[in-house]
């Protein structure tokens, strides 16, 4: 076994990933790989870098021969996908973190890397530096996956662990996030569960062969959780997180939803506070996996980036096995949710939409209601993301159809009737 | 992409792992591998399995052309080694769940898989349905793994929680792991260390290419821990655990050593309960990753053996290439350890091993005292196995020869002569 031929990169981006990533590649002679050029906006502006290595021009990187991989960390998707798939088209291998552009253009992506049979690997877009993608690729590439469940997005994980812990109110947990950097000056891509959907879509791809859009994905933030839920959650021993689903039901299609929930304090998930990321991988024989670590920051992104690289020196690829060699797997929209939901007004709810309800509550200001409701009602309307509605899932989601259809036989969705 | 034609399997052992794979291959036709012939001491004895499946002569299996993988799980390691050796030289790949064959056996094994260029596939053999090896393999493959340590011993953990939660001596706790199934009959290669270390040097090899037997490295198991050892660590709010150790110390070596060591409240190891097992895997820019599952037991093996079945679909095969393709590291004899050590009386403990000493304690039956001392001074000897001595790591075992000196400059190491 030998050691391949240097690595020659092109880098796009100069932020603090990619700024992280080069003072890595300085450091580390054994990774094999160093950057030639430096594309940015702005290439007059002062860097942490020789400045012959920056240009603001594409084509210098695309063009040049002697670049065999690009590493793409921007921030903005459009150009992040006209930059891959230049270069994939010249002949370039390459290593992406743009979660959004990736999670975007999945069918494009998967027919770039068909057509030029060029590696594309993007670890570090889904939960950064936890080897997630890798191992849904590699390690669980079977059929025998039951279920994938993850907290995948640590700037709201802050805050709901200061709402919890230090029982500040959301703008305050929010702010103290941004001060310290895990959140954006601009927090509603991560506040409101785009950040999360978009590694959610990239994730059931790859533990499921599932190609999906955002929309196809029933999911919310936690820009709707209320200092009341925290307080419900904590009389039953609950914490909450923003937790990413995706099971295979009894009739082989996938339910895949992201939303907030509550945990109990035996959940793996509840391991998982502040800034940290976490995933719970159950199998057919491997019984639950647990994988945690830091899912954001420069350096747990920039490390993510370099696995790639260096799996680049042994030519590695993704197979997607499981959409090209398996019989891939199919979202499925018939399936029912038990959920909390709190509101301030009954006139907000429309009670016809639940199965039935387990329990309700009711104070001057603030009322709640758990109770069992097809996925359906939610995904065709907005009613429980509007007038301060907040929906969060019972710690089992998924309400098995044949309990289902055991209670309704017993007639237990009466008791909606009796509510007001 | 295509599907590569099906494998079949020649399959040695039919126990618990054996027979749990040969379900899970019945029921998955997508794994698209079977079981062609079985290979079994007493080939007599009813099965589960139609009986024309089974012999008790090995070349029937390992001269048989259509062939192409030989999955080994059987218990004796000398007829293991046997079987791998001859299966590569007859020209087939390999699967293996035989900790204590691989440890024993790594050079030979090394050097086979050289000659043959076919695979070898073990991750069965460390931490069962944990996939440790093929992300230290694959993911952590480069020189910039600060640390790995973990809890590889499942029926050794169990027994420490039991003793910590239930307050259970150690013979009552060894019962009761016993009467579930998560220790062996005969306990003694779990409880002394053998097992953990076993999978450690496995563990060592692909973390950093470090090609060790079991005897390099300083372990012990849990057979000396005593109930006040536990009354001691719950004082200060820590538990015990067995805990495996590598560390790349700043000269570029690696320390190396597996030993019961208390563990603090928010270290991720305390997490890991019962009969569970899990690893920290430190790196330079990811900090800590954390993997936890069910490290032994017939499905968690099983899978892990079905796992590397299904990676040898696509031909995979482990690159080794910290050992081949990086500088590979050597194990460290210098260093310094923190350490606990509870005991019956003064006399079995040589005082002017230790550099100095923080702490002792005194009561009329058991005493102890924590201090610090050389890797060498317990390499070489063995006061610290015998006579009732029982020794647990610190929380933060390794001491930082800059502290050495420093401590030693200010003449802190005279406190020793004190003890009497």
């Amino acid at each position: 076994m030998s050691i391949n031929k240097k690595l020659t990169i092109g880098l796009f981006g100069f932020g603090v990933v990619g700024e992280g990533l080069y003072k890595i590649l300085q450091q580390t002679p054994s990774l094999n790989a160093s950057i030639k050029r430096i594309c940015i906006k702005n290439s007059e502006k002062e860097r942490n870098a020789p400045k012959g290595l920056f240009t603001s021009n594409r084509k210098e990187l695309l063009d040049d021969n002697e670049i065999d991989v690009i590493v793409e960390v921007i921030n903005e998707s459009e150009p992040a996908f006209e930059i891959v798939q230049s270069a994939l088209r010249n002949g370039k291998k390459v290593v992406s973190a743009s979660k959004k552009m990736i999670a975007q253009h999945l069918p494009e992506l998967l027919e770039l890397q068909k057509e030029t049979r060029l590696s594309l690997l993007y670890e570090a877009s889904a939960c950064a530096s936890i080897p997630l993608i890798r191992n849904l690729e590699e390690y669980y590439d079977n059929d025998l996956l039951h279920s994938l469940k993850g907290i995948v997005n640590g700037s709201t994980n802050y805050i709901l662990t200061k709402i919890f812990e230090e029982k500040l109110d959301f703008e305050q947990a929010l702010l103290q996030a941004q001060q310290l950097g895990f959140a954006e000056a601009n927090p509603t891509l991560d506040v409101n569960g785009w950040d999360a959907v978009h590694k959610w879509v990239i994730l059931l791809l790859h533990a499921y062969g599932i190609v999906s859009k955002p929309d196809d994905i029933l999911f919310t933030g936690i820009q709707n959780i209320q200092g009341s839920d925290a307080t419900a959650g904590r009389e039953k021993n609950f914490e909450i997180r923003l937790v990413g689903h995706a099971k295979k039901l009894p009739n082989g299609k996938v339910a895949a939803f992201l939303l907030p929930q509550f945990v109990r304090p035996d959940d793996h998930l509840s391991f998982v506070k502040n800034e940290y990321n976490g995933a719970v991988i159950e199998s057919s024989f491997a019984d639950k996996q647990f994988f945690y670590g830091k899912g954001a920051g420069s350096f747990p992104t920039a490390s993510a980036v370099l696995s790639d690289i260096s799996a680049l020196n042994y030519n590695y690829k993704y197979g997607y096995k499981k959409l090209y060699n398996h019989q891939p797997s199919e979202l499925s929209n018939d399936f029912y949710l038990r959920i909390y939901l709190s509101f301030d007004h009954w006139d907000f709810v429309p009670k016809d939409s639940f199965e039935w309800i387990d329990e309700w509550h009711a104070e001057r200001n603030r009322k709640y209601l758990i109770g069992v409701i097809h996925i359906s009602k939610l995904l065709r309307d907005n009613w429980w993301r509007e007038n301060g509605t907040s929906l969060i899932l019972a710690p089992e989601a998924i309400v098995d159809n044949a309990e289902i259809t055991k209670l309704k036989l017993k007639g237990l969705e009466l008791t909606v009737l009796n509510l007001n």
